[in-house]
């Protein structure tokens, strides 16, 4: 990676038998990168190792004097089981004693009684030396005020090396960060950031091939002046275009929209396809209903993890039976018997059916095949059916996305939100 | 980590600009790490860098002469455009000459055109020089069937170093992974794999804290021959026992079984939950119904994750708005006004409503306060109800999940179909 002019630095180590193991899925380390890359530090790798305090031990050291290093987050290994042994280790390896800290002892204390309130009742004396150990920091740490019982903290090493431990569990983890941002180690560590030029293009159903060939056309070469990323999710395609140079920067962006024409859906926006798509709906105080099979609730649940979706949604039929089908959406039981539930026709009943019964301005209906099984020759695996229903008029499109199920599911949501998007800008 | 007798030891090298700078998750390493333990491989760490080649090839000639590591696995980087040169920084560090292979390079171009085919019109002339690159190897390799157009492979270096490369699209990765473990390279590998024995004690809604305790009861102390990992997660707590000694392995889950009593839902069973009531259901000739509010469909999705979820599985009526509340989970409207739609009331007629429209034999209601918006004094965020009704008999219960907006919806989605499970059980 080049490296940006006078960005801070920083490293990530996630701690965790359960990573290495593949019992969980690193669900951080994005979550990290995003909020460094928002506050304009770079960084540098990110490293999963068990739960071993000699490896955290080895980390602090190594970061304290590779000469590189501005900043070192810790995750894991702040729950109160005998595996848990981070902030010893980040103790030893800074040479600072481990301190009691009274008011962290409170609202730990606090924390686990209500946890157990929340939950058994036989929780409530869970309250064990262990979560002492939870209120234990290195000396001069700032803690801040945790989501469950674990405050993370952040601390400055004598070789001004800052340290952030942040708990392990998601949630746990996005909190504390909220919290650490805002303490000395960290604000100080953030003023030290020099100007930078980010733009972001954001293209839908576009292949990387094209995508290469535009950007050679264009003659563009990466420098510390002008860098381009290219990431590629679910049918989507992401280039983001960053560096010193803000008038190189704004050409190339100018350049591949051109290149691109209508592929691009977004210009410096990162919110979800659900929420530009809800931005439209709100624009037009339009509400939208959906009726899902193959899909299962996926395009209803990505709509609802937009904040406020509850202004522009009305719901979601998931008929995955057939009877649900017709019982719910009102599909024709003559359209299930001559054409099969994976077709044209069903697809369009679905997205007719969603819009009269939840009483909805626009619908969408998804009908198809996720495998393993129910593929034929005629209808393989991966075969889905899309159709947008509003008033006078329903679109209809038909794909077979390549994929194990997941996959299928996971694109299917995504065409299923483009369908809707470009039913939506037509008619604009 | 301690290190286990005889397995042979992995590291895994994740490559990609985008996962440094929080663009997209890392979605693999849960992924490889599973496998390599089920194949008994254990992994020593997991890095993560950017799109650069130095990287690769130091990691390949630090893997080569470390003297501990049998098998590198390293993803990304596999695709046409000029970022991508994995298969260059491998080729030099194992000082192997890269070959172009004319069956790959059919096989590239034929899936290339087919992808086009699949999707738009231009994409069908989207062959670049970029794809002859992705059919081009480190002598002695050999590569698997790509599911996209990046074929992975395995190779074998002079120090004896086993070297996987893998496509970093995660459902591309995963596709390629089954080629590679039927690789000779691979093959050797797994011949070396001494005795395991590996146990598995699920709990639910247990808190780290008291599984401690109960630890410390039965005095564990990890070593070599039984070793314990816990991982919490959504409400589920894991408990892995694994080790050289069978007979302490098998006490230790037998105290665990004593201990938790019935908080133990699952034995050596790696199911998802929802897969575990679908196994219910179907002993039953049972058919599950939802009706949803705060979790938009979740519990719909994480039903028909399940491959042939569509033998037990009716479907779920997302009414998010409360008019498709009343209109298609016959809600009544004095409830809603009275109670409000995050009720005990509501969560019992959605439930009701469910079975009854969906004709299920069991369902269940989930309404409640995602956030950040709508709590209140009484109605806090988090709160949430969920009833499961079958004939004759419908409960109830109410939790306050702490959490953002993300967390309390996922979390009612594992408390659901837990309460779908402990309803079912009580009735067996």
């Amino acid at each position: 990676m080049s490296r940006e002019s006078d960005s801070p630095r920083a490293r990530l180590l996630l701690t965790g038998d359960e990573l290495l193991r593949g019992f969980v899925q690193d669900a951080n380390s994005g979550f990290v990168a995003e909020q460094l890359r928002d506050l304009g530090i770079e960084l540098l790798d990110i490293r999963i190792v068990g739960d071993d305090h000699r490896e955290i031990e080895a980390a602090v050291a190594a970061a304290s004097s590779d000469g590189e290093t501005d900043l070192l987050v810790v995750t894991g290994g702040l729950g109160p089981t005998h595996d848990d042994r981070t902030s010893e280790a980040v103790a030893r390896a800074a040479g600072l004693q481990l301190e009691l800290d009274d008011d962290a002892l409170a609202l730990v204390e606090s924390r686990v009684r209500a946890f157990g309130r929340m939950r058994t009742a036989e929780e409530v004396e869970t309250f064990t030396p262990g979560n002492r150990k939870q209120a234990t920091f290195p000396a001069g740490s700032t803690w801040v005020d945790p989501l469950g019982t674990a405050p993370g903290y952040a601390m400055r090493c004598e070789s001004g090396l800052v340290v952030v431990v942040l708990p392990g569990p998601p949630s746990e983890l996005r909190h504390a960060w909220s919290g650490i941002r805002a303490t000395r180690q960290l604000t100080e560590l953030i003023a030290r950031v020099g100007e930078r030029h980010e733009r972001l293009v954001r293209v839908w159903a576009v292949p990387e091939s094209r995508a290469a060939r535009l950007l050679s056309e264009l003659g563009h070469e990466d420098s510390p002046a002008r860098r381009l990323t290219l990431c590629a999710r679910d049918g989507e395609l992401e280039l983001s275009v960053r560096g010193t140079d803000a008038r190189a920067i704004d050409d190339l962006v100018t350049g591949l929209c051109d290149g691109f024409g209508d592929a691009v859906f977004a210009v410096d926006d990162h919110r979800p396809i659900a929420e530009i798509v809800g931005a439209e709906l709100t624009a037009r105080g339009w509400r939208l209903g959906c009726a899902e099979s193959c899909t299962g609730g996926m395009v209803g649940a990505a709509i609802t993890a937009v904040p406020g979706s509850s202004e522009w949604f009305v719901g979601s039929l998931v008929t995955y039976a057939n009877e649900a089908k017709t019982a719910v959406a009102h599909v024709s039981k003559a359209s299930l018997a001559e054409h099969g539930a994976v077709s044209e026709q069903v697809a369009r009943e679905l997205a007719d059916g969603a819009r009269v019964v939840l009483n909805a301005d626009v619908a969408v209906g998804i009908t198809g095949i996720a495998g393993p099984g129910g593929g034929s020759d005629d209808k393989p695996v991966g075969t889905v059916h899309f159709a947008v229903s509003m008033r006078g008029d329903t679109r209809h499109r038909h794909v077979r996305i390549p994929g194990d199920r997941a996959t299928v599911r996971r694109r299917a949501v995504g065409i299923a939100l483009h369908e809707l998007r470009l039913a939506l800008g037509s008619i604009r």
